[in-house]
C-alpha cells in the first residue's frame, strides 16, 4: 500500500519511519502533478516544498503550533497531509478546495493568505497573543525569498527581531518570486548560497591586512590557511542577525532528514530564528523544473507532454493586447517606461522588457515602491506605465494618493484583472478599484469595452499630463477587430452604442457589450433600451448621462465592480446633484465576499451573466414603463 | 549685518566663508525658533538639521541636483535658504507657506512629501530618469532613521542597491521618529553609534580564536592590539553594504565643515552611497532638546518660558477621550491590546502604554505591519485596537482588506483625524476613509457625534466579533457630559435628535451637532427639519432612513469626508435601491484638493461651516417645500 494512502492526518505521518519519508515525498509529488494537470493550479511552488512540508508536519503539531504560509499557493502539500487529499480534485473550483490556506476550510489552516509578505507580521501577532495567554507553542512564518522583498516583510522582521518573541521564519529560497527575483536582497542571498559572501569577506580581510604593511604580512599567511575560521567569523546571514534573528542555514530543502534535524533543534528555541532553506521551484517534474515561471500558475495540461490545454475561446487576452500596444507606443515615444511588481509575464510586459530593457523595471514584490518610483520618474519627464493587477494596487493606495494624485503627476495605472478573476478567489478579485480610486483628486479613470478601445485608451493615456487609470478584465477579450490607427479619446466622452427610449444602460468595461447584446434581445420583446459605453468612470460624461436619463426616464448602470461607491454610485450622485429623479437599477457586485470558481460560475451566482442581465433589466424596465408612458400621456 | 539677511537664494550662501557658516546656523536656528513660536509648526526636526541643510546647499546646486526631503517637516531650513524667509511667518497658514516641500511653491522643492518613507523610491525614480535623459546631477534622499523602519524605504533601498544608480541617501539619525524609535534596525543603528557593533564583533572574533586552541592563541594577542584593524574589517554599516550601498559614517551632523567635506567627497560618486549623520532632534533650544517628542509638532509658544499657549476651547480632545476610555475598557477586558504606528502620543495611547506595557505595541512607522499583526493577534483571541490617523490608514489598505475584513477578524480601527486636519494640509487631511472603507466586506463603520458617543462606540466595538472602524475628528470635542456607564449601541441603529417634516438631515460624525443647531435655527424661520445622528456609515439604519425620507420628502446628508462614494452616496444608494425618489442634497468635501489653513478657514472655503450649512440647507429645502406641499394638497 502506498504511503500517501495511509495519511489522513498529520498524526498518520508521524507513524511513518523517517527513512520512508522520501518515498512519501515522491508519491505526493506524483499526486500533485497528476491532480493539477486536471484542475490547473500553482504547481511549481508546491512541488518545491514537498520535503519541507513533510518535515514540518513530522516535527510540529499543527493542532497546537501555528504556521502562516506566505502567499499560500505553496500549501498544496500541507492540504494533502491534513485530510484534504480526497477533495484535492476540487482544487480552485466553485465550492471546492481553495488554492490558498483558508481558516474556514481546515483547523490546520491558521491564517488566510493570498497576497504576499504578510506571514511574519501575522505570525508575530500570534506569538504575542500566545505569550499574553501564557500558552506554549511554536509559531512559524513560511516565506519565499520573493516575498521577502516586500516592505511589509521587512517591517515584520524589524519588530520581531526587536521583541525577541519565540517564533520561526522559514525562508524558502528558490531564487524566484513568480519571475526570477530582483533586488539587492536577492543578490545577497545568492552570495550566501554560492559562497561568494565568504570570498568577498576574505578579500576584504586580505586587503586590509596588506594595507597594514609589515604588521599585516604574517597575518595574511595565517589567514590563508584559515578558510574555515573566516567562515565562522562571518555568519552568512549577518543581515538577518543584525535584525535580531538567529540565522540557521543554508539547509538543503529537499533533504528531509536534514530538515527534520534542523527543525527539531530549533523547535523550542526561545528567540526569533530564521531557517534558510534552499529549494528548487518546480522540483520533480521536468517541465516545471525547466520553466518554473511558466509553471507557477498553470492551466490543465497533459502530464506526459507538458502541453497546456488551450481554453476554448481563441481571442487574444486583454493582457496581450496591452503588451503589444505599449510596445507600439514606446517605439514612438521615448519617454514611456514600464514598471511591474514581480509580474512581467502576468501583466504582459515580457516582450517590452526584451525590446526596451533600459525602460523596463521589475521592482520585485514592492507595489508601494513601484508607484512612488513612478512618481519620481514622472516628475522628471518620463511617462511611467505601472502595469499591475487591480487587487495588488490596493497595496499601494497611499502612494497612489500621496505620490501621484496630489502632485497631479502623469502616471498611468494599467490595472489588469479588474472584476472577478476566477479560481484564485476572494483574495484576488479586482472588485474594489473603482470605489477606492474614485475619491482621489486629479485622476482620470477609464475602462474599455473591448480590446480595440483598450488600445485607444492606452494611446490617450500616453498623451495625458495628469494621472489616469485604465481597468480591464482578466482573460480573453471580445475578439473585435483592431483599428490600425490609434486615436485619442476625448476625456470624459462616452459613446452611444444603441438608441432607445424605454430606458438607458450606462455600462462600463466588461459590461458594455453584454449590455448591448441584452438590449438587442430586449428589442425583440419590444423594449427599446439605449446603450451607452461610458468609457470614463471619472470624469463622467455628464451631459450624455443627464440627457439620456431625462429622455429615457429609467436608468440602468452596469459594472463588474463592487456597488458600494462604484460606477453606478457615481451616476446616482450626478443625477441626484442635478435633481433628475428617475428609477435606477445598479448592476454590479453586491456587498459580500465573492469566493472562487470560474468567472462564468461566479457571474452566474452574482446574477451578472447576460441571461441574468436580460431578465433583471427587463423586469425593471417593464415595472416603470407603464408609469412612464402614462405620464407622457401615451396611454391612459 | 547678520548673515541670514544676506541670503535670498542658495547662491548667496556659497559666497559666505566656510568658517562663518556656523554663525549662520545659529542665526537660522534663532529665526526658526522665533518664527515657529508664533506660527507653531514642526520645530524639533528642523532644528536638528540646520547644519546639514546648510552644508547641502553649500555643496550642491539644487537648481540642477535633486533632493527629496522624507516626510518633509524638516525642510524649514531649506525653505529659509531658498528665498522663502520673508514668507516664513505665513508657515502652515491659509494661503501661506506649506509646512512641507511643495513643487508648486518653489523650484527648489522637487517632490511633495508629508507621509513617511517615500524619499528613496522617489529619488531612485529621478535617478533613473536622469540616466535615461543622459543628464548629470546628483539625486539625494534625506531620510530620518524613523522613516527607515517603514517597508517602503526598504523596498526603495533594495532596488536602488541593485540598480547601482548614482544617488545619495542621507540617513539623518536622531534616534527618534516622532516618538523614540523602535525595532531591530534602530538597535542596529544605536550599536553603530555607540561602538557596540565593534565590541560585539571583537568578542565574536575572540571567541572563535579561543575555540581554535593553540593556533588561535597568538592571534588573540595580536587582535587585542588591533582595535583599529578590526574596526576597518567590519564596516559599521554592513547591513547597508549588503543592500548594495556604499556606507559612509557615522558623521557628526552638527559639524558643518565635516559635513561639507563628506558631501564634497561623494558628490560625484557613481554608485548609491548612504551617508549616516548623527544629529540631535530639537538642537539649540533647551526645551526641544529635552523633550523632542513634545516639540516635534508644536502650537505657538512663549520662547522664553517654553510655555505652549492654550487654544481657546477648553473642551477635551477626542484623542484624550479615546485614550482614557480605552484604559477603562482594558481594565475590564484583559484581551484588549493597543497598537500604534509610531504615534503613541498623537493617538492618545501614552497612558495606556504606561499602564499596560505588555499590551501596548508601537510598531514604528509600519502601518501595514500594524494591521497584519493585529490580524494575527485577533485570530488568537486578542482584541486589538489599532489607533491610527485616517490619512495613515491609507498606507495599510490592502492589509485592512486582506488580513482583517476577508477573514472577518475583530480588529477595531480607531481612526483619529477624520476630516480636515488644518495646518498640515493636503497630505494629512482624513478625507478618503469613508469612501475607501465602505466597499469592504464585513466591516462596521461608526462615527460619533460627540465624545460621549465615542465612548459608547468604543465600548460597543470591544464587544464585536467582526471588524469595525470608529472615525473621529482632530482637536476639541463637543464638550458634552460623559455618561458614567458605557452602553452598547445596537449595530446600525441611528438616533433621532430632532423631529421635523420639511426635510430630514442624515448627519454623521462632526456634522451631527452642527446639523442640529442649524435645524434649530431653521425652526425659527418656520422650516422644520428632522435631524438624525446616523452613527453608522455601514450598515446604515435602513428603516429609519427610508421612513424619514418618505415622510419628509427632502433629504440632506452631511459628512466631513469626500463626497465621491462617501456617506451621502451610501444614503443615495439605499434610497434609489428602494425606489424612493426624493430631492437630496449631499454636503461634504467636493472632489478637489483641500489645502492648509485652520479647520475653520478650510470649512468656510468648503462651505461647511454652520453658517454655510444654514443657508445651503435653507435654500434647498425652500426650493422643494412648495412643490411638496402642493403635492400633499396643503396649498393649491
Amino acid at each position: 500500500m502506498a504511503y500517501i494512502e495511509r495519511i489522513n492526518s498529520p498524526y498518520d505521518l508521524k507513524k511513518i519511519d523517517k527513512k520512508e519519508l522520501e518515498t512519501l515525498a515522491k508519491e505526493i509529488r506524483e499526486f500533485i502533478i497528476d491532480s493539477v494537470s486536471k484542475t490547473g493550479g500553482h504547481l511549481a511552488s508546491s512541488l518545491g516544498v514537498v520535503e519541507a512540508t513533510i518535515a514540518l508536519h513530522y516535527v510540529f503539531d499543527f493542532k497546537k503550533d501555528r504556521i502562516v504560509w506566505d502567499v499560500g499557493h505553496q500549501a498544496y502539500v500541507h492540504k494533502i497531509l491534513t485530510g484534504r487529499k480526497d477533495r484535492f480534485h476540487t482544487l480552485r473550483k466553485f465550492n471546492g478546495l481553495s488554492g490558498f490556506p483558508k481558516i474556514t476550510e481546515s483547523e490546520y489552516d491558521h491564517f488566510n493568505t493570498g497576497h504576499s509578505s504578510t506571514s511574519i507580521s501575522a505570525a508575530l501577532g500570534m506569538a504575542i497573543a500566545r505569550d499574553l495567554n501564557n500558552e506554549d507553542y511554536q509559531v512559524i512564518a513560511f516565506i519565499g525569498d520573493g516575498s521577502l522583498t516586500a516592505g511589509l516583510a521587512f517591517e515584520g522582521m524589524n519588530q520581531a527581531g526587536h521583541l525577541k518573541k519565540k517564533m520561526m521564519v522559514i525562508l524558502n529560497d528558490n531564487d524566484m518570486s513568480i519571475a526570477p527575483n530582483v533586488g539587492a536582497l536577492n543578490g545577497y542571498l545568492n552570495q550566501i548560497l554560492s559562497g561568494q559572501f565568504y570570498k568577498r569577506m576574505r578579500d576584504r580581510i586580505e586587503h586590509i591586512l596588506k594595507s597594514m604593511g609589515t604588521i599585516g604580512t604574517p597575518m595574511i599567511k595565517m589567514a590563508k590557511g584559515m578558510e574555515e575560521t573566516i567562515k565562522r567569523l562571518f555568519v552568512p546571514g549577518m543581515l538577518f542577525e543584525e535584525l535580531g534573528f538567529k540565522y540557521v542555514g543554508p539547509v538543503d530543502g529537499h533533504d528531509i532528514e536534514k530538515l527534520i534535524e534542523v527543525f527539531e533543534k530549533y523547535k523550542d528555541y526561545d528567540d526569533p530564528v530564521l531557517i534558510h532553506i534552499k529549494t528548487k521551484k518546480g522540483k520533480g517534474y521536468k517541465f516545471s523544473e525547466k520553466m518554473p515561471e511558466k509553471w507557477h500558475g498553470i492551466s490543465p495540461f497533459d502530464r506526459e507532454t507538458g502541453e497546456v490545454y488551450k481554453s476554448s475561446k481563441g481571442t487574444p487576452s486583454y493582457t496581450s493586447v496591452f503588451g503589444k500596444t505599449i510596445i507600439e507606443l514606446a517605439e514612438k515615444n521615448p519617454d514611456i517606461v514600464a514598471i511591474t511588481a514581480a509580474m512581467p509575464s502576468g501583466t504582459g510586459l515580457t516582450e517590452f522588457a526584451k525590446k526596451f530593457p533600459e525602460r523596463f523595471f521589475d521592482v520585485g514584490i514592492a507595489e508601494q515602491h513601484a508607484v512612488t518610483m513612478a512618481g519620481g520618474l514622472a516628475i522628471k519627464g518620463k511617462k511611467p506605465f505601472v502595469a499591475i493587477y487591480s487587487t495588488f494596487l490596493q497595496r499601494a493606495y497611499d502612494q497612489v494618493i500621496h505620490d501621484v494624485c496630489l502632485m497631479n503627476l502623469p502616471v498611468v495605472f494599467c490595472m489588469d484583472r479588474g472584476g472577478v478573476v476566477g479560481a484564485d478567489g476572494e483574495t484576488h478579485h479586482g472588485l474594489y478599484d473603482i470605489a477606492y480610486l474614485r475619491p482621489l483628486p486629479n485622476i482620470v479613470m477609464m475602462a474599455p469595452a473591448d480590446e480595440n478601445e483598450l488600445r485607444h485608451m492606452l494611446y490617450t493615456a500616453s498623451k495625458l499630463s495628469f494621472p489616469c487609470s485604465i481597468r480591464y478584465p482578466r482573460g480573453s477579450a471580445e475578439g473585435v477587430n483592431l483599428d490600425k490607427e490609434l486615436k485619442e479619446i476625448k476625456i470624459g466622452k462616452s459613446r452611444v452604442l444603441k438608441d432607445g427610449d424605454d430606458a438607458v444602460i450606462f455600462a462600463i468595461g466588461s459590461m458594455v457589450w453584454k449590455a448591448k447584446r441584452v438590449a438587442d434581445k430586449l428589442e425583440q420583446d419590444g423594449i427599446f433600451v439605449k446603450v451607452v459605453d461610458a468609457r470614463f468612470i471619472k470624469p463622467l460624461d455628464e451631459s450624455e448621462i443627464l440627457k439620456s436619463a431625462e429622455e429615457c426616464g429609467v436608468v440602468v448602470t452596469a459594472e463588474e465592480g463592487i456597488l458600494n461607491g462604484g460606477f453606478g454610485s457615481a451616476v446616482l450622485e450626478l443625477l441626484q446633484d442635478n435633481n433628475i429623479l428617475v428609477p435606477a437599477l445598479r448592476l454590479g457586485i453586491p456587498d459580500r465576499i465573492v469566493h472562487q470558481g470560474s468567472p462564468e460560475e461566479l457571474l452566474d451566482e452574482l446574477k451578472l451573466t447576460e441571461t441574468h442581465l436580460y431578465y433583471r433589466i427587463k423586469d425593471f424596465v417593464k415595472q416603470y414603463r407603464y408609469a412612464k408612458k402614462k405620464n407622457r400621456g401615451e396611454i391612459e
